[in-house]
């Protein structure tokens, strides 16, 4: 029997099977977008209530895009689906025995089946002054705040006359993507923009170095892509340090393991991530990185119930890589697993497919390669950096304000989203 | 003898003529670009490091824009202007005697001509409760904060299922294009997008009431068009009461003078403004709300070399409304008359040229009307209405964007720039 409630259109249904998916990033969107068919009610608990597209934050954090840009909100993204449901709030507590959610605000969430897909936060690895002294770039806050930085350094310079003693330079640790990006549309943002906008200040002369702990940038990648890499950095200005983990970091310091040291205003913390905090919660076996094991069908040993998926999930079997591509096929085949269980039919393991990766290095240049073994960079890398990465941002609104955006910075070198959110 | 400095490129000529301008709104901006053939050097003071486009700013707290749209880097408006130097800085004293501006960072101004161009602040008259229990909508912080407020009362009502008792209603208190524009974008936000984005909450039985002390709205419009304004406001759900004058504001509740109590949890100060506090640091003769009070050719009285524009000045024989054009063309007769008395020409009065007024109620529907008497309303109005303002919008790519941006909002009736800033 189905128990319809009274006022059928506003109370959600009681008797369908509870679905409460942790995290609004690309995995849990695509494990609520899955199950729009479903005879499912869908929960998506986030302690914001926009999707982050994170491979474009470093494009906020250097003004090159606007928050609105990589940020959509949740209820919008699931306007038309009437099985989704969204709280605003933080996991404090993870009852795996009562299968139940507890959130900072509101009611314990009681699940049929739960999908943890909390992705990451950044890693210090335990090495002295990163907490204190650096500005991460996992969440459109720290974009914002690293953006609001970069500025205030030059409004302080502009107005005491002092652009020496590294008051403009930046340090950004980890030559991983996020890295590379971020180092190369710092070289624009300051080549492009800010020496045209602080004339009167040495713009040229401040330093943009990029530290890597390895000896390549972009380890993921084959090494003659990590070689392109440092070269087109260089090119455009930035120092490039490799085999050079950090040792320790001070109030505008950087002490590398060999003992030299670097002095810049301003330290960008992208050199690793761990599991979200969530994974913790559910005390279960935990993998590499804080990342809760899961089985080849992603869900977690001795509780069937419960999958996680992406960055915050590792199968120690099949270890992935922390990107998008994982957490979004993660998420598709999860939902679909459930609507497997749901009727009965047998599970299927996690058959994930490497379609490559990609970085970019800015302006004209990233590189991409993929399991046939083929390597792009350049211009044509670049070209389909930007294809792929319009085609995957959410919403057509968005993907028409990145394009402006992009075709505005391309043409001009301006950079239009440099708004100070805070007095220095 | 020219001075020139060693580093002639970086470093200002000290023997021209300075004109300090104190606020980047739109006199402040005129004033600059005018002098921009002149041999002077400008410094332009303002708390931002962004011009702001205040007539759109309705449309960041109603989530139609973003903070992006509506305001623009100072620096980048005047990249290609060399003359032009910024300042990020609040004005702290005028000593007019010793030709100094005192600001709050930074070493004390010289100028040769001042350009007070300072703007307005949200004004309480005396009401008591107004400070404490509203939210103003003069700057862009107001209008996120606005927004924020608004959404987190959404979130909060579906987290406890609590959608009565004034949850979601708002109270818009001034009638006055302002009030207006914000009760229209209000009534549509409402309907068009959080009834959906929240499909179990009664969105439909909330309250947006909005309050006007005098008998009708738009009170520096012809009666027809306030008449107008109030139909279309009534027929989109909006209570409009008129002559009624807040008599005291409590936590969500607001007093009007006949005694008549209305509850809301979100109440919009938008009844009124007062000169910045700029003008009082001057120590010179003040008008009617604040403001400097200047002569025919918008100087001050006894102080030739000061100017005052826009808003934060009054010429008591000709007093102007205080809306963007008496500011632009304000600004554009300061710029020249500097450089009519550099030249040694004689002073010019201010011509001012009214083009009319104009305030849109939402949708399709905007009220216009011009010296001739010709008034527009509907339709018309609307497209007239969004012509003039897309022209006005600083710089291509914020016009680029606003016109995706406002497409996208007519043609789907979603609002993607809903994101909340800080946690409820």
């Amino acid at each position: 029997v189905v128990v319809v409630a009274s006022s059928a259109d506003r109370t959600p249904r009681t008797d369908r099977h509870r679905v409460v998916v942790i995290g609004a990033g690309f995995g849990g969107l695509r494990v609520a977008r899955g199950l729009a068919d479903a005879p499912v009610d869908v929960t998506i608990v986030d302690a914001n209530n926009f999707h982050t597209f994170q491979p474009l934050l470093y494009q906020v954090a250097t003004a090159g895009l606007d928050t609105d840009d990589i940020a959509y909100p949740v209820r919008g993204i699931f306007r038309r689906q009437a099985n989704v449901d969204v709280r605003l709030a933080s996991v404090t507590a993870v009852d795996l025995d009562g299968r139940r959610v507890h959130t900072d605000r509101g009611e314990p969430l009681a699940y049929d089946t739960l999908v943890v897909a909390a992705g990451t936060v950044s890693h210090d690895f335990g090495i002295p002054g990163v907490a204190e002294h650096t500005l991460p770039l996992k969440t459109v806050s720290d974009a914002v705040a690293l953006r609001s930085a970069l500025l205030a350094r030059f409004e302080d310079a502009a107005l005491t006359a002092d652009d020496g003693g590294g008051a403009l330079d930046v340090v950004v640790c980890g030559g991983g993507p996020t890295g590379v990006e971020m180092a190369g549309g710092l070289a624009e943002l300051y080549q492009r923009v800010l020496a045209r906008d602080f004339p009167r200040l040495d713009v040229g002369g401040a330093r943009i170095t990029l530290v890597e702990a390895a000896g390549q940038l972009l380890g993921t990648f084959h090494p003659s892509l990590g070689e392109r890499a440092r070269r087109t950095l260089e090119r455009r200005g930035v120092e490039v340090i490799t085999s050079a983990p950090v040792a320790r970091i001070d109030e505008g310091r950087v002490e590398l393991a060999g003992g030299r040291v670097i002095t810049a205003a301003t330290i960008v913390w992208a050199a690793g991530v761990r599991a979200s905090p969530v994974a913790e919660l559910l005390g279960v076996e935990l993998g590499r990185g804080g990342r809760i094991v899961v089985g080849a069908d992603l869900d977690v040993p001795g509780h069937r119930e419960v999958f996680a998926i992406g960055d915050v999930a590792i199968d120690p079997a099949a270890p992935l890589p922390q990107v998008a591509q994982p957490a979004i096929q993660g998420g598709r085949h999860v939902a679909a697993e459930i609507v497997r269980r749901l009727e009965g039919r047998p599970s299927e393991p996690f058959p994930y497919r490497d379609k490559g990766s990609m970085a970019t290095i800015g302006r004209h240049d990233a590189v991409a390669e993929f399991p046939s073994g083929r390597r792009l960079h350049g211009i044509v890398g670049w070209l389909a950096w930007l294809v792929l990465h319009l085609v995957y941002l959410m919403g057509f609104r968005n993907r028409a304000n990145v394009l402006v955006n992009w075709a505005w910075n391309y043409l001009t070198y301006d950079r239009a989203s440099r708004l100070l959110s805070t007095r220095p």
